[in-house]
């Protein structure tokens, strides 16, 4: 008996009466059918954005997303504010830089966090800033971004947009998109909203909108004015994701059944625990400032290539979790809490581990994790 | 008791097997068991694609692969060689002009067919033209070209690449991208692949790649040089869209174990008998040349709108198929015989046509188109 039990941060497990759904035979996208499904998407994807403004749809994973927010608010030799924290900061500064968009990096030690004041005194610095880019949380690091704070800063400027990342945020933690004053807010099928890869999610408020009218990037397949024509008509521009947008209207009736703030304690619950029991353990918890509830980066202990007990947890036990990426490549492991995942699967990843680490030569007595997630799950 | 029939060109319907495939647990995308998918499939689609280069797979509809193609082979002020016969025409001339290509169009009457003299004659009086962009089938008409004698002409030009979207052609109509020299080749996952929308394919030649390493168009999401190395390792550049690959595995082997020869004489049987059919209820096929395999394009009946015809089978018989598109609206409907579709749902489709055109005044005697159809299926 060998079953598989994914834990990364995307994607993440689909609820399987989600898979059900996705199953059903093949609508056409021009029919009123599908344009009842999208009507319905809508709205529900408006209220795990926290937001009036409707949330584009596109068929692409994450990263389209991303590109199609930089091409569809900058022109060319424009210059963006770049957070790079991580992986996928430095993806936005290469969008930038592949569309001729002049880049200012803020550079962040992998594992810390930005402040709102580096922004602050970027933007000072050089006002013509058109785009600050950042993460709501890196995944390569488990850092979440103080976005409160930072939009403070940049709603101050009339010429300056704030472009979030939120892809493995959306759904996981508290994202206030209009409450804050996120300009525009980019998600992805995969993490927190349980689906299988290939839908990005934008959503643009009126300031970006204007940001939008002005821009003079090329751009086809991610043409936002095009899209958001579409969505008004209860359509797409081109064609959509069928299936998985049926599987996203299952998963949006459930996070809003739910409630989002009830899923936001849930993923801290699970994070709590992890947390506790990998530091019982006598290990070093990766990120040093602000860390996630989505997921828990781990460091390998001392003479252990993290890659190794990623490899045994999944050939051996079943289950997948993820290692470092780039520059933390066989220094991190990360344990993913985010989506369809319950505290009973935590407990089990917790036991596993400590298994895994007993075999590579860790000194542990067993059960010390299992102990500590234990504690915490007692606390209702 | 109301079952909902798909005969559109593109969504089609997906094989239950392929849904229950892609209802699966998801897996993770640099995990080994999916490595091993993309081995699998990235064999397949050579046979599909009649190649023994390389197949990207790309997280989009078709029209982010006929994106990538124009911005992966171009630079800004680069030449361009369109044949507009159809909407599909037209979108290549929209995303050659989005990115600054020049586009020197050769506007061919909605169904009618270029000739390949035609396009010799533009490459004559413009030898400087990078790229010729074609279609293999114009899903908006109907029509096939001859792309066979249009390769002939452009494999004379070490500087000209042919560029083929075969989004709704590939398996359903002949394509020998090798043996005819299409040097660039866009598919699509909702046509003749059967699966839900979501995935395009674009294969290159050597020739093509050459165009490739001088490009200097931008593009980060669609990079073709990014994807090739990943796909090299069994990867791709950017999160895949996993479950939809997992279906494309099953049709993959379905097709194969099939017979591409088969299957296109399948599709041509079900396009004689519905294109009988029509004829003998006095419609007009609207394709004047080179009528596809894929779907049948028919005249509304004087008097009648298109749309009518397609709304009410809809509706009240619970099957759809396409209207016109932009200046068709209205006067045509179309009828997809493409993937997974057989002979019993013609017949049935012919039949309900047929009552939909008495209710709507149209003078008929029942079964005419019926028995048309039925002495093309006898024909073993």
């Amino acid at each position: 008996m060998f079953k598989y039990y994914l834990f990364t941060p995307g994607p993440t497990p689909v609820p399987p009466k989600t898979s059900l759904a996705m199953a059903a035979p093949i609508i056409h996208h021009r029919s009123p059918q599908f344009a009842t499904v999208l009507a319905e998407v809508k709205e529900n994807l408006k209220y795990v954005f926290q937001t009036q403004n409707d949330v584009l749809i596109l068929a692409s994973s994450g990263t389209g997303g991303m590109e199609g927010v930089v091409t569809n608010t900058l022109s060319p030799g424009d210059k963006a504010l770049v957070v790079r924290a991580g992986k996928f900061g430095e993806r936005w500064a290469e969008i930038c830089k592949a569309y001729g968009v002049e880049v200012l990096n803020i550079d962040v030690e992998w594992g810390r966090c930005v402040k709102a004041e580096q922004i602050a005194h970027g933007l000072d610095k050089n006002p013509e800033i058109k785009a600050v880019f950042v993460q709501a949380h890196e995944t390569s690091t488990g850092v979440k971004f103080p976005l409160k704070e930072i939009a403070e800063v940049v709603k101050k400027r009339e010429t300056t947009i704030l472009v979030v990342d939120a892809i493995s945020a959306l759904g996981a933690m508290e994202i206030k998109t209009d409450e804050w004053g996120l300009d525009v807010v980019v998600g992805g099928s995969q993490k927190a909203l349980m689906l299988p890869p290939g839908l990005a999610f934008v959503c643009l408020n009126e300031k970006a909108w204007r940001f939008v009218e002005e821009s003079r990037l090329p751009k086809y397949y991610f043409d936002f004015s095009k899209e958001k024509k579409s969505l008004e008509k209860n359509q797409t521009a081109y064609t959509p994701a069928v299936s998985l947008i049926i599987g996203l209207r299952e998963n949006l009736r459930q996070i809003k059944q739910i409630g989002l703030e009830n899923i936001v304690k849930y993923h801290q619950r699970l994070s709590d625990g992890v947390k506790m029991a990998v530091k019982a353990m006598g290990l070093s918890i990766f990120t040093k400032e602000n860390p996630s509830e989505v997921l828990t980066a781990v460091e390998a202990p001392k003479g252990i290539d993290a890659q190794m007990i990623v490899k045994k947890l999944r050939e051996e036990y079943g289950i997948t979790i993820a290692g470092g990426q780039s520059q933390l490549k066989g220094r991190i492991f990360r344990i993913s809490h985010m989506g369809y995942t319950d505290e009973h699967e935590m407990v089990m990843t917790i036991a596993a581990l400590e298994r895994v680490l007993i075999e590579l030569g860790y000194e542990l007595i067993p059960g010390t994790g299992v102990k500590a997630i234990q504690q915490i799950l007692l606390q209702k």
